[in-house]
């Protein structure tokens, strides 16, 4: 994501430093930075905007480190994959910065910069949160980032955020991982011949970068949680009527489904 | 599917009798064939090969009506979407019946005519079933027609099929329409503005045909209770460990996971 954007940023920025601690991805990362580094403190030293491009709990260690290594503070906005605890730590900085909450809906399960695009965000929402450090300069400013990504922005509060992206990130990471684990312990040589493009979808969250999803679980733990319970129940009321058979009822059940996936796409075309 | 196969093979038969009982389709499908009809009697008369695409109980009541509508028999293959039933009643047919099961995996959430291609099925597993009824010749000629698609043969017990496709298939689209319903339930109308590919791709199932899935559970009804018990218990390993913060074991089950997801796909790219 961080390479995305450095990408998709190059153009418009005077000078751009990253900050990564992986040496390769720092050498693929060369030819879109002035100055590439693997030191935190010295990539910030001269900058007058930070963008914390990382896991969120990293994020969090990150944003702790702002007061002592920048005490003459900054620009930040953070594109963590949660962002109630992350913006809580954004209102604990110093006076001297300026700070939003950032996260663009545009993930890929392959990470690291071979993986980067500067179109990844083009036509997609990114979502904005307040902080008490919110200037309007700040907010204009991230604005204008925006429309140089083609992104189109959305402000949320951070908890609702937390909620609205439990049900409609986290819970399909979960429901995807979940159905590889089902079927790849299974160890039938055959299964993956007869796959198609059904069962590919349907994993392809599954492919995510497990420290990403980690910080992501940790961090939104109670959101996901009510989740995976509901799923549970949806899941029971399915099975249920398949074991007794139940056709009329069933038959509903699968007609809906689809009127609700068709009114989904509908408005997400 | 079985406009995309008309189209397909329409270059390569003498002659091509469409059969549908929905007027609509009938109108789009008369650009691909000789002959179109509602009525399977008059569709079915003079032909020598006849193929069965439809809903997987639909193809079991035309198989045990062909007897008496077609008592000079001819051949036939079929579609359908489970096999060991359909293989079953295809060993029920007279002996001037020759008879193969057919299931290519390349199937779209979207059905009818509007949807069809002629490229379905390049380059995708065509699974066949041998029965009683398979002669060398009906093997040849379908051979030969899977040659025309571009599609690759894999034979199978009808069996085996059935276990295989309640994992790949029938498993997934229980996991996404399960994930639809949970989330579309919730009617919270900013849910789809966040939503991303991600829930795009993993709900994508969830907008399968209800007529076909409704046959296909109730037919491969054992064998995807069995995977969604494990889909359970799997679910339920990974909430207790979110439940109870093991960050250790989860980080091992995340990365597992992703681990799982590469060495899939390194088999189907």
């Amino acid at each position: 994501m961080g390479g995305s954007l450095a990408m998709a940023l190059r153009p418009y920025l005077p000078h751009l430093t990253l900050v990564d601690t992986n040496p390769h991805t720092l050498q693929q990362a060369q030819p879109w930075a002035d100055v590439i580094t693997a030191d935190f403190a010295t990539g910030i030293a001269s900058a007058d905007w930070i963008i914390l491009a990382t896991p969120a709990r990293t994020i969090l260690h990150l944003l702790a480190e702002l007061p002592t290594l920048k005490p003459t503070g900054c620009l930040v906005l953070d594109l963590g994959s949660t962002k109630a605890e992350i913006c809580q730590a954004m209102e604990q900085l110093p006076g001297t910065f300026q700070a939003i909450g950032g996260h663009p809906m545009c993930g890929k399960e392959t990470a690291g910069f071979a993986a980067a695009t500067p179109s990844l965000f083009q036509n997609q929402t990114f979502i904005l949160c307040h902080t008490s450090r919110t200037t309007s300069q700040l907010e204009q400013l991230t604005l204008e980032m925006l429309s140089w990504l083609g992104a189109s922005p959305l402000f949320l509060p951070p908890a609702l955020h937390d909620e609205l992206v439990a049900a409609v990130s986290h819970l399909p990471y979960v429901v995807s991982a979940v159905l590889m684990q089902t079927i790849a312990t299974q160890h039938n040589p055959q299964a993956w011949q007869v796959s198609a493009s059904g069962f590919r979808d349907t994993t392809r969250l599954a492919g995510s970068d497990p420290h990403m999803m980690l910080d992501i679980l940790l961090m939104n733990k109670t959101a996901v949680l009510a989740h995976i319970d509901q799923y549970q129940n949806h899941l029971e009321t399915l099975k249920h009527l398949l074991q007794n058979s139940q056709e009329h009822e069933l038959a509903d059940w699968l007609a809906n489904t689809q009127h609700l996936y068709e009114a989904y796409r509908s408005q997400r075309p």
